[in-house]
């Protein structure tokens, strides 16, 4: 079989702390199933590389990473040093544009041994998939400031969906669901307050139901479905919002199964013209970076969602299954802090390393 | 003192049910202090006036309610019968704009006797307001749609923030964060992703900050605010946010207290210069309407917020204690079902009306 070649690019803060870890342990699968993998790390996308050449990528980023098969990502971003629009439309969300990752996948799983904050909930209560627009929508680089430093500063963000665009990412989540038992389809919306783009999110929505008759849909605004989140969350099985109602649901959905720290997000273009990108949630996380305690989990899961991603399913379960015993075990010595133990990075990293 | 009048405005769904319990307690206080209230009830802002005048509102509405002290709002919108941003821009909306109500203040608060869906959290742990802006930001009127029915449909929807607009209500949160032992403000972003306006709305903070030199500040960006809202609540004090994201928020903080039947609403004009709005959150509900089980909680302490509102401080107490003295006795045969209970709106409502 073909060696496929990663990118790793660790950029800020805790992302350098938890990928070594993250690295590890898909190479500790690799090696079980036989799968050949080569990887190349690069120092752009990181603060450290802007403050040496004054931009967040070199000029040819494009070229480079295009010959990779994926991009195993850390986190971005360190607001004392670079703006975090700067850099983060410098990096992370240029590759989700140019390489059209416009699948952004996320997992909210209530896994064993994780200290849920929500009453009365036990792993397999929680279990369900986010499907993030994650190329256009409210992430949008069109407008500007009018009048500036004046009383009559006016400031205008446009948000675009465009037909394109809105219909791929509901195609992607209308088939997850179709795959899965429940075939449960959920939107996002706010087609009451947010009157242009938001009906028009909703008729596409519409117009798509009858060629997936075997896919029960429904709906709810935004505000009161990030309460269904934390009353119910057992009522859900695939949730598809645009760019950034897709953003917030995948940080409550995983803080409501415990901590954002074990969550994993897939950028994904589904056509495989271009490398697809692999990363934890959890961001740089500067207020804790250097102290070696950042939850390693995100960044290794995010790793067996590469390796599924990549079609190795045994390998990917396997991950998956290491990654939920260690979990389970919650020994206080390997669990890091964010979720109750005295481990650090080091401790729960080698833990599941181990196991897998 | 003078009479003040209240324009009452049911609307639609359970905004009708849970009116005259909101109505019966208003008024049992406002008797024991003595305190000069008049009302008059108006059937539009519902969508049954939709169905006979093709509009939601008559066309000399803003006249007629501007001669009253406050409007007492149920909930509008009944989707099957009238798109709901056909609905809501055509009432409630408009009256937030026209009348410059900029302040919505909510407030979040786990209440005795309220079983909370966030484990091991008690009265006391959870007591914070949030302040949305009301009048602009996300919810605009400017867009549109090119290329309708094409492959090339591109639909966009602009995000408007005045320097005006923005520091009002920045103000107003400052001043109330300012007003409260915990001096703590918490401001909402996203200026990561949402690269214009939200860097802005930062700008203002940072630049009203040192105004308030005694006022703690923090920001989140509005995914991982979600995200503490159920991890730490007790965290949090004054939260502002846009118009969107103190939507969102104020749904959240509501839910992780209990239930979004008992929240309330105030759509404030601080200048006095036209009457502002109290409603509960819960809006008209057309799932539960017509079982006559609606929570009236939430339409009740809307009413206690009015008379605070008017600076009838000791009515105000006494209403919201008298709320706080039924949910802590927590009758099963009183209480709602939202609640865990088997009561109505009938038995709720008049044992706090009993209770006042
Ligand atoms: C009904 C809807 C337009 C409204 C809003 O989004 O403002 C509601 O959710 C609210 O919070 O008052
Ligand atoms: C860092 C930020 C720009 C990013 C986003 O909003 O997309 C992050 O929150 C995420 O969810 O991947």
């Amino acid at each position: 079989s073909k060696t496929l070649r990663i990118a790793v690019i660790p950029g800020d803060g805790i992302g350098t702390e938890v990928m070594p870890y993250g690295l590890a342990c898909v190479k500790a699968a690799a090696k079980i199933y036989d799968i050949s993998l080569e990887f190349e790390e690069f120092d752009f996308a990181s603060c450290a590389y802007y403050q040496k050449h004054g931009k967040m990528l070199p000029d040819d980023w494009k070229e480079t990473l295009s010959k990779f098969d994926a991009l195993y990502f850390g986190a971005v971003g360190l607001p004392e040093v670079v703006p975090d629009h700067v850099s983060l439309w410098g990096s992370l969300l240029q590759f989700r544009r140019e390489f059209d990752q416009y699948i952004n996948l996320r997992p909210c799983r209530l896994m064993p041994g994780v200290r849920c904050p929500l009453a009365n909930r036990k792993p397999g209560d929680i279990d369900f998939w986010i499907v993030r627009e994650n190329t256009e929508g409210e992430y949008s680089s069109i407008g500007g400031t009018m009048f500036p430093g004046t009383e009559r500063e006016t400031v205008i963000q446009e948000t675009v969906m465009t037909r394109i665009g809105v219909d791929r990412v509901l195609k992607y989540a209308f088939d997850l669901a179709q795959s899965r038992p429940k075939k449960h389809l959920t939107s996002a919306t706010k087609s009451n307050g947010i009157s242009i783009t938001m009906p028009y999110w909703d008729s596409r929505v519409e117009a798509m139901s009858p060629s997936y008759s075997d896919v029960k849909v429904d709906k709810f605004h935004i505000d009161i479905l990030t309460a269904h989140f934390v009353q119910r969350p057992q009522h859900f099985d695939v949730v598809v919002g645009s760019n950034l109602f897709g953003d917030i649901l995948s940080d409550l959905g995983p803080a409501c199964t415990g901590t954002i720290g074990i969550a994993p997000s897939g950028n994904i273009n589904p056509t495989g013209k271009f490398p697809s990108l692999f990363e934890p949630v959890h961001g740089s996380a500067p207020d804790i970076m250097g102290k070696g305690i950042a939850n390693p989990v995100g960044m290794i899961w995010a790793g067996q969602m590469m390796l599924e991603h990549f079609g190795y399913k045994e390998a990917a379960a396997h991950m998956l299954k290491s990654v939920e015993n260690v979990l389970a075990r919650g020994e206080d010595s390997v669990v890091t802090a964010d979720m109750g133990g005295h481990g650090n990075t080091k401790s729960f990293g080698d833990a599941v390393e181990q196991e897998i």
